[in-house]
């Protein structure tokens, strides 16, 4: 493999992706095309967040204008706005391809989110998203202890490094109570959360489909939380972890597991929204060049075999995305060619900071 | 102590204070005073540091200038370039009352710093500061693990979290091999390192005095892994940790035990270099209202009756500041008085924003 210059990887799929809105929106959804990402799964966390048919409808829209050759799958934004009537028009118009769960407060625009203690209230909604197939993408974390609540009982702490973990009983109960529903726990982080979606898959038949997946990024295949303490361009939520942690997703993504897939949670936000003394928005934008960074974390495990796998079939499987549904069938291939990441992305009073700004990558992706 | 509003404090102490150099040090080193500290002992990590009895009677000369009422006590920075033969000299010229010790590149000026993994070759210099009493103050964290070099072995990697617990270890070595040699493990995070001081001096026996101590920062009995996550203005190392421990901190800052004592490692950085894509200057600036602070702290778990303990009698105790050795023998009182702290400290060029920069505080300090 180390002497390959170039690699096929097909259809290519982000499962994860912030557009956001306006101008950002205008200068961030071309870089889906120009970063040769076919398959692009929508965030719906706008502001307000998104909840009915027009207004999902309507943005894909405006994506769709901006980046015609992509095909954008979209969500709705869990919350007490949803009915399962509403869930049930929507999955039968095809307007959504699955509804995103938010713990209400723990990252950029969560305030709508729920209560992950205690999901019953939307079982009614799950019950119709499990009979159409539609996906539910979990944010997988507990919402911090308030520092003045702290209990004597350190089990009870939760905090940025343990959130994730301490939310996976409430995956394993959502799992067993509604077993033939897709969920993704996104952007997982951690050992503890690779470790349950194997057990999951391994505790299943081989015969039965997979239903629990787990979304990984590429900036989290890169950082521990050493990367981010005095650096905000990587701070994020979740956070990086451990070493032990981000040997773990690695070792997860390269693996050839069908239940690990690509999704970047690009999720831009203006450099100067990054570099403030306080309450720097959480996100790490890696759009523009997330292929190149994740090829270099395979050629660096000489595990580039598997990238294919990771960043395209594997997703397009779970999410069942057949040829006709795509937009364009154009197919992305891989090349090592030094390429330097830019400083920036855009100019003037928008501009947005690339995950590895101004360093060299090895490998691009180009369409074919 | 509830319905109290006045408090003596005594002759106060600030154990660990950077007050940097040129402008900076001029901005700064008034709030040592104006912050109503008596006694403050002074890092020596200069560009470059300080290990010349030159050096070091110039700087002091300027601080004394900049704050004529303040007892500086001031100190070299371990490095090769010591020999136990200068270390003597400058004992007994009591021209320095310690050395501090940086472990090579884990904090702000600390290239000159020593490998922790083999303190042997400072072995003559620490018999020298044993036989005069000279204090060793420790940095105590372990340099992170390189990215590229993490092993298999989880027991081997080293990042900002179990950085300070990797080196207990030395530190027993050290007490071990220099029985009488005072020693200070600066601004300790963990419950670990309580656990290390507590068992240390449980050990001895009650009529030996105490040699090693630990000093507890204003900021770590507040902040955890959570309140510089997103807040570059609390970013500094060694970071602040989980909510256990800083359980742990203010347990121990409020116990009434002699070996942990208040050292602020007020850090000063200009505001552009707190607010940073990448590389933010690691450092809390709390000398303006660090009595305040750490007032708050003790108010809140109902224990203001071991505040003078901690801030005065115990510092002053462990490096033997008898009253003949004051500059001043002024006293200071906590007074019961709502504050608010500025947004920032300085102007023009050249602004610092100091911990809790905005929030308004209960008790401030004040002169008798």
């Amino acid at each position: 493999m180390a002497a390959e210059t170039k690699m096929h990887l097909g259809v290519t799929a982000d499962m994860h992706v912030h557009l956001r809105e306006g101008e950002m929106m205008e200068l961030i959804t071309p870089t889906v095309d120009s970063g040769c990402i076919s398959v692009a799964y929508i965030m719906p966390n706008l502001v307000p967040p998104i909840t009915t048919i027009e207004k999902v409808e309507d943005y894909h829209n405006q994506l769709q204008k901006l980046s015609p050759n992509t095909t954008f799958l979209m969500t709705f934004y869990l919350s007490a706005k949803l009915t399962p009537e509403l869930v049930e028009q929507a999955a039968l118009k095809k307007v959504i391809r699955g509804i995103k769960c938010y713990p209400a407060g723990v990252t950029t625009n969560s305030d709508a989110g729920v209560d992950p203690n205690d999901f019953t209230s939307f079982y009614p909604i799950f019950e119709v998203m499990q009979k159409h197939g539609l996906v539910l993408n979990l944010h997988g974390e507990k919402p911090a202890s308030k520092q003045s609540e702290l209990s004597e009982n350190e089990e009870d702490h939760i905090h940025v490094l343990n959130a994730e973990s301490k939310f996976l009983p409430a995956l394993f109960k959502l799992h067993k109570d509604f077993p033939s529903l897709k969920i993704v726990l996104e952007h997982c982080t951690t050992k503890d959360a690779i470790d349950a979606i194997i057990k999951i898959n391994q505790d299943k038949l081989p015969s039965e489909p997979v239903t629990v997946a787990a979304s990984i990024t590429a900036h989290h295949l890169s950082l521990t939380v050493d990367s981010w303490a005095g650096n905000p361009i990587n701070f994020c939520k979740p956070v990086a972890k451990l070493p032990r942690d981000k040997q773990a997703l690695v070792k997860a993504a390269t693996s050839g597991a069908p239940y690990f897939f690509f999704g970047s949670d690009s999720a831009p936000h203006p450099v100067s929204a990054k570099t403030r003394l306080t309450n720097v928005c959480a996100g790490v934008y890696s759009q523009s060049h997330a292929l190149s960074y994740v090829a270099e974390v395979f050629d660096q495990v000489n595990l580039l075999d598997k990238l294919k796998g990771f960043v395209s079939d594997h997703g397009l499987s779970f999410y069942e995305i057949s040829e006709d549904k795509l937009i364009s069938k154009r197919t992305v291939s891989l090349i090592k060619k030094e390429t330097k990441i830019p400083e920036v992305i855009g100019q003037g009073d928008l501009v947005v900071a690339p995950f590895k700004a101004g360093d060299t990558v090895q490998w691009v992706a180009e369409w074919d």
